[in-house]
């Protein structure tokens, strides 16, 4: 059944200083791993390539342990199940697995999910009903507690996370208001999505054109950048603000140490909180959000976009464009077919 | 009744840029004000100096208007009734007002505070019993929620709000970290109110100080100054950290625009949260607090201590002193006998 006989996987070559270039990237061979008791064999359909990637390739504290040099770099994949030691998966079952960077996987099977392959595409298990989605999800509803009439901001607003969010906040009757980099990002978000307004944060003036889109200052800010948009919303909070720490994506390639929180003032003005979350925190509630969205995305009443970039030969360079912000929607990488 | 028949007050004569001076300040003669309908003359014994007030002399948004040029200084008081035209209050009632930076003051006899004078000192009712007890009581109790076990680190541990903040939490069973500027300060807070430790923010390196007083990470930090300590703390927060804003007085006389939070990141990583607050948000618990508060210092369960000032005159000396640290205790003027 497995005619191919290697595995091409993406290892952590030098740890980047700044921005990754190529050069910190390796790829090399080895042979397709046999499963062992308790495991299935992968075969992967798509990578998920997403910024919290950044973090793990540098040697600091963080909630996970980074990637070790010589090893494959972290990572989500969808795939197909080619061989079974492990009794609740059979061959040919569509799963979600942390394999990595790599073409192929054992990994226990326990430690895999399968995907409803007959409902949306199987590549939405990476987004709008992986851990993109459920992080939109959980960060706006159980920190954000967004309520009919408040006004919502989103940064990376047209990204995996950024859209469905925006979405949700229409949803539940916000304003909703989001920041991209690109023109045709902002118009996708306000066009396609229903977003109230949008900012082009490269070739506006954020602080004028937050005034000007949200009067009545900022109730709900779902952060995904940092930096100085995160500057300025925090200069325009309306009164009991929530501030949802999701990514901060403006930092993670800057070297050097990065100064504490400042203007902390804006919190004792408006009695506003400041979040920190991943998706983690909330497993137990995944299956019945997951559920919800795929609802939501059979109905059309959540819209996903996917940017994806063909052959695994090509992750470094899409992984660095995604820390540029050149894609456009949830970046996958198309494996094989 | 009232042989006197001036009133000294002091208006804001300039606003002050960085580090007030005493050049901002001006001290008026004004008749002594007849209290109308409702109202009641009180002559303040005590007037309370704290850091807050530096926001009332800055023309910026804020949770209250500011001081207006020529106008007298925002400030509570404890005084005593001298006439009333309302009905609940007698002549020779002590109470505590908002009259601001007066001997004399008529205010509604709805806007203030009986203080039993039985109980402690009156003097209380602006520190451990007034606003700054309240402050500490609520920001740690309500949004802190420390547990036993847990480590709390306090800035500015020595003040008015601080010394009540650490001996709260040693009641709850925390581990207690204080930082302050000077050694004798340091010292009080081990030696007298019972922290566990305590680092002199000018001449320690807060950084490894931190390390080892507080193995296992922060749980609570309660932030009274902000700027450099919190951005250590920020780098050393436990998972599940509550950081409360009470104060940013590292930051109160800086000039020109702060920059807005930074090192976010360190939220999504422990899944903290930073939220400000005021005192004023939970005022239906007030009394409850207060009664609470009296027992503790009265059964000697918490300590306070009091920085009195001798003469109105020296008021504006006394409030600068404040922003440098000078005053050791909850800062007072003493007014009148």
């Amino acid at each position: 059944m497995v005619s191919e006989t290697v595995n091409k996987k993406w290892v952590l070559k030098k740890r980047p200083e700044g921005y990754p270039s190529i050069d910190d990237f390796d790829i090399v061979n080895s042979p397709i791993p046999d499963p062992k008791h308790g495991e299935v064999l992968i075969k992967t359909l798509y990578l998920s390539l997403d910024p919290y990637m950044r973090g793990r390739l540098r040697d600091a504290k963080s909630y996970a342990s980074p990637v070790g040099l010589g090893e494959v770099i972290t990572g989500e994949v969808v795939g197909r199940v080619i061989r079974s030691n492990y009794q609740s998966l059979e061959v040919g079952d569509i799963v979600t697995a942390h394999i990595g960077w790599q073409q192929w996987g054992s990994i226990p099977g326990q430690m895999v999910r399968k995907v409803d392959s007959q409902k949306p595409p199987i590549s939405t298990s990476l987004g709008i009903l992986g851990m993109p989605g459920l992080t939109a999800y959980f960060g706006l509803l159980e920190i954000g507690k967004p309520i009919v009439g408040e006004t919502l901001v989103v940064s990376a607003a047209s990204g995996a996370v950024g859209a469905i969010v925006g979405q949700l906040g229409k949803m539940m009757g916000c304003r909703v208001i989001g920041t991209a980099g690109t023109n045709q990002k902002v118009n996708y978000i306000v066009d396609e999505l229903g977003f109230d307004g949008a900012i082009n944060y490269k070739t506006q003036n954020v602080e004028s054109e937050i005034h000007k889109l949200c009067p009545n200052g900022i109730d709900v800010y779902f952060d995904n950048v940092g930096g100085e948009v995160t500057d300025i919303v925090m200069n325009n909070l309306a009164m009991y603000a929530r501030i949802i720490i999701c990514g901060q994506i403006s930092q993670y390639n800057s070297v050097g140490q990065e100064q504490g929180p400042r203007n902390l003032w804006a919190l004792i003005r408006t009695r506003s909180k400041i979040q920190g979350m991943l998706v983690t925190d909330w497993e137990r509630k995944h299956e019945q959000a997951r559920t919800r969205l795929s609802e939501w995305v059979l109905s059309e009443k959540l819209k996903y976009k996917e940017y994806v970039v063909e052959g695994f030969e090509k992750s470094p360079q899409a992984f660095i464009g995604l820390m540029n912000g050149e894609n456009f929607g949830k970046l996958l990488i198309h494996v094989s077919e």
